[in-house]
């Protein structure tokens, strides 16, 4: 019997459209391959849903995406929107879609393939073989706190609330436990507790939700010293797990040690299968609509979709390894080409995956 | 007519009291080199004054401090006292003498010496010739705001609040203007504005305070695309400022591209001249008592004493430039050390460059 899922597509802005267009030729290929039926429902977050609907974040595609097995989203934001008042940015609907849809689970691997560890800042030595996930709390802490702002004779006062409830440690702290354990079952978290109360809570959680993953080598580790240590010696992490701002912090500077955004995925996940799935990187409006994008990023996170929305293990093992091969091969986007380098473009990339799928 | 400074010494645990053994040293051939005199008045900050005292801040201390013209501290924390409850912790200690004596700016220069660029985890193109100084609020944020702890239905809360008072940026702000202007006038504010209100009015002081310096050009950038920027490409950044918690992480991040934070001083300033200085490693329990630590970050802790609070700009240099002779030269500490070389002791480092200061 064929299965079917519903996938709600955002292109979002910038070069969010070119490269959710090749995920998709890679999802539908997938389709030949497998007994499986997509059905792709377009909606629209960020700077084009202002312009369209006067909001970052359409009731419309709030609905689609519950009504869907998963979404697939571009990258939202650009120049255009960046001086709006808060209720207009493109990032206030990515906030508001993680909130509504109970995303707090973002998963955030960083790896270097041994073909792209030339393009790293640091030395090969230090990051040939890194493969680490972070995963960041992604609905509670400073971003969904209360915030104050008023005026006192002495000037204006303002404040953003860290505050984190123990069902919403205890899930995300279970859900990496779960991800180490198919992992290198090596857990890291990351707190600042000699100085945060809710860290301390953090701590806390963490070691009682270990009890049940006696599996699993569990590290506690202060974010300042993790902060240096992923860039020292990276390959003694496996798993990190922390909260929403140092998850946002220390998940873009793993991304960045493999010199390559381009190509690294992320998902967020709720509880069940439901998730979204994004590229790490942004909507690069300087670039946009050139045709020139790396589609890398979203077809990983496409591949992350089939794994953890859809179970479809296979098939994501299929695109993952497709992309590697036709990395190794030398092919290259501009955004990773040595500059004497031939760069393909968007589609080009796209079309060398699917056909390294067939193989 | 000869000056004369009372310097409050808190030589603290682990490698504290050897580090700051030699850095004295230096600061008594100081006194063989100009025209000044300092006493040195001995107390108690950590885990010592936790033994001794049962406080980690005697009020010794702070009088001893607040009597004197500057302090320099070694290092403070060790094993034996990390499982204390909060109020019997060496940093709790710390923490409170920052605030008590209103040590609001924290300067974390990093920097690169020619010499040194091998011992970096980063790519020699990418790290030589950095030199770049980060700016942290020190006082204010997450780490003194509003503490709740309680007990609901459904588990347990827990939340810090991230405040700030509008006087509290200006102050941090102007200073690291100034700090810029004598540097490379390049300033780089970093905030989350696109999710914080702390940040909001972070920002908009940030651009109130610009007005007065016009010579220095400034940019904002949010913190997640610093900690990726700060590994891509250091040499960007001149003067980096932000508020407490994001200094903690990314001065950390930013002292480790150096790859020797045995050899990175800092500084801890209040209003006036008044500062705290102290190295940015930490006690080291594993190496201490064995005569080994690298006494350099001490030592140039030290020089930005004689600069920021004495107004001894030339004996600084004096300072920094024996110090570079010395590591120039070849001699290394075992923290520095390629495994062949032979590593020199901790008094040995110091004699060479109090040697070469007469030179
Ligand atoms: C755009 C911004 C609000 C967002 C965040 O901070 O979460 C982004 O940096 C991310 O990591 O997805
Ligand atoms: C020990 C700790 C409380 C302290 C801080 O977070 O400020 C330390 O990491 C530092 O940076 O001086």
């Amino acid at each position: 019997m064929s299965q079917t899922f519903t996938i709600t597509v955002l292109p979002g802005d910038g070069i969010g459209p070119e490269v959710i267009e090749q995920a998709i030729h890679v999802l539908k290929a997938v389709e030949k391959l497998e007994d499986v039926t997509f059905t792709f429902e377009y909606a629209r977050l960020g700077g084009c849903a202002i312009d369209e609907d006067g909001t970052p974040l359409p009731e419309e595609t709030l609905e689609k995406a519950r009504r869907s097995d998963a979404v697939l989203l571009g990258a939202v934001g650009g120049p255009k929107w960046d001086n709006n008042p808060a209720h207009l940015r493109p990032e206030t609907g990515l906030l508001g879609i993680r909130k509504a849809l109970g995303l707090y689970a973002n998963l955030r691997p960083a790896f270097m393939l041994d073909c792209m560890v030339e393009v790293s800042a640091l030395k090969e030595e230090v990051v040939r073989g890194v493969d680490l996930m972070v995963i960041r709390e992604l609905t509670g802490g400073l971003y969904f706190g209360e915030k104050k702002r008023y005026k006192t004779e002495n000037g204006e006062v303002a404040s953003d609330e860290l505050i984190y409830h123990e069902y919403e440690i205890e899930r995300i702290v279970r859900r990496a436990f779960e991800v180490a354990r198919l992992r290198g079952k090596k857990l890291t978290s990351v707190d600042k507790a000699n100085v945060l109360e809710s860290s301390r809570l953090w701590r806390k959680v963490v070691d009682r939700v270990a009890h049940d993953y006696p599996d699993v080598e569990l590290r506690h580790q202060l974010v300042d010293s993790c902060a240096m240590e992923l860039l020292r010696w990276p390959k003694q992490f496996d798993t990190i797990v922390t909260e929403n701002m140092f998850g946002d912090i220390l998940s873009d500077e793993a991304s960045m040690l493999t010199g390559s955004i381009g190509m690294l995925p992320s998902a967020s996940l709720a509880d069940g299968n439901f998730g979204l799935y994004e590229p790490v990187h942004g909507s690069a409006p300087d670039i946009a609509g050139k045709g020139i994008a790396n589609p890398t990023a979203t077809i990983l996170s496409a591949a992350m979709m089939l794994k953890y929305s859809f179970g479809m293990e296979r098939a994501a093992n299929a695109v993952e390894k497709a992309v590697h091969k036709v990395l190794n091969s030398g092919v290259r986007t501009a955004d990773i080409a040595k500059s004497k380098e031939e760069a393909v473009s968007t589609k080009e990339m796209a079309d060398k995956i699917i056909a390294a799928m067939h193989e």
